[in-house]
């Protein structure tokens, strides 16, 4: 998936945290923080998902919507139970929309983590206000940087079209 | 439990990463440190477990065993799996013996927690080489400090009595 | 010193790291981060200065000015030498240009600290493209909240009328 | 400087934070952290320093001495003031014994620093209650390590013969 294209919908098998189930469509005008993750997964729970729920916190829910995608690729049967992963929503104090990947071809990755080419978890992406990817980053993500990237989004008129990638590999070669 | 006191035998219904049941008495003559954890806290995931790996990385197996000890109190359909716990320790890197708390009295408390009256989790306690337990702490324990009491009780003459509390106290009210 | 109102120039009576004396009316058109510190002050070592370094890398030049205030409120005999200030901008890497705010009344706070009301260092200040003070805050400023603001100043049109405080506070009653 | 071996006196010009000139022998029977340091250097005020203080706080005064050594090999007019010296200790609330480097071959390092054979700053060295060199680390020290080695040392009897280096890397290479 290439930045500064429409993100294609996400297949979603199920929704926690959801009165209905959620499409892209019904979040266009806003920025979505979207985060692949899976919950065994030590990266997710000790900077990726605190990470989204600061982001959460900080921005208004009328420019930023944030939601979580459990992408299992791993250990199917112990991360595939709902049960399990309902408690760990609970601990974890995770309260925004979480889609499951669905899982059409046994044996493969999960739907949406395939279409979207992403490489593991925790992967974090920003759509902009027109559906169109900006951000895809597989691994930490500066807090200084992601904050910059989701202002930028935020500030951009609805109608102003696209600039392509933030290129956030400027500022993660030189900061730190 | 007291500081001071033999620590009484825990109530394990089955082990993982070890290849028969483990007693405190196997493990006479060398310092414990034993954490009590579940796969879903994430206090554990960020903090405990990760603290208990380095320990078990610093010091000699000679003088030191660590072992885990799995006290699930909460979601207990969903921690109590098996088969999700043994990815958890796949995906934390997680290789020391690890016993799974038993639980004769549903409802209550697991019966090793029970017993040893901990608090909630992570606990960590730390077992001398005469089998009394020196430290035990809820939450997070410092590294300077945690280090220095494995030292101390590592260092202690297995015939030499024990010395009751190591006064961790004292240290984490200055420390900072 | 209030935000949405226009900053007053500031009182240096040096600068280092600039060819000529910098005003505020250089700047006009770009946003700056102003960072007030003493090079004795440990919280300015240890976390304003290198996250104002780090800003210098993320963010273009074009768009954003990171500059510093040397307010000596503490210590004048030590802090007060230039040579000295000149050593620990060297070893701590800071090569924005710095000002020494100038000390007309001794005895009293130096005079840009005392016209801009600040509180002690560091403390981070957020100027727009129009000149007005849109963030002043003393202490820790959280990178992604830090992030986020100077990304929607840089967004404003330079002709656009700003719009007051950024309201920091909100993320940070939240954030953690 | 050899691990193992007796620490050689060291040369200091003038002491801080102490009534009178104090020298190892003043601390036989004790263990001594002895750390090096330059008030410019950012390791030193962001680590080095802060773990000193914690250190002291940590162990009991009778069983450990903290000692400072301000070496200056870099920017001697600046760093070989006194007086911001004595700023600097205060804001940083070092209040352990503090001594200056002696500088008798001007051009030159300063002259324990050329004994020692150190490295740079910070460097943390911990000396045995029989006055041996028993660690010598350049750069950051592990927490964790740091407690364990000082308690060991702290717990060898004061007959007992030195046992050589601590062997820290062992440690090192797998923590972390």
């Amino acid at each position: 998936m290439r930045t500064g294209y429409l993100v294609p919908q996400w297949h979603v098998e199920r929704w926690l945290n959801a009165e209905s189930p959620l499409t892209l469509e019904d979040l266009r005008g806003r920025v979505v923080l979207l985060i692949a993750f899976q919950m065994l997964c030590p990266g997710c729970v000790i900077t990726g998902l605190p990470q989204a729920r600061k982001v959460k916190a900080v921005f208004s829910e009328q420019d930023l919507a944030v939601v979580g995608l459990h992408t299992v690729f791993e250990h199917h049967e112990a991360q595939g139970q709902v049960a399990v992963l309902q408690a760990f929503l609970h601990e974890n104090r995770l309260d925004f929309p979480i889609g499951i990947d669905a899982h059409a071809r046994p044996g493969a990755l999960p739907d949406t983590m395939l279409e979207y080419g992403l490489e593991g978890t925790p992967t974090t992406m920003l759509i902009d206000r027109r559906g169109r990817l900006r951000l895809l980053k597989f691994g930490h993500v500066d807090d200084l940087q992601l904050g910059a990237a989701i202002a930028t989004l935020i500030a951009e008129d609805r109608n102003a079209s696209a600039q392509g990638d933030l290129d956030m590999d400027h500022g993660s070669r030189q900061g730190q």
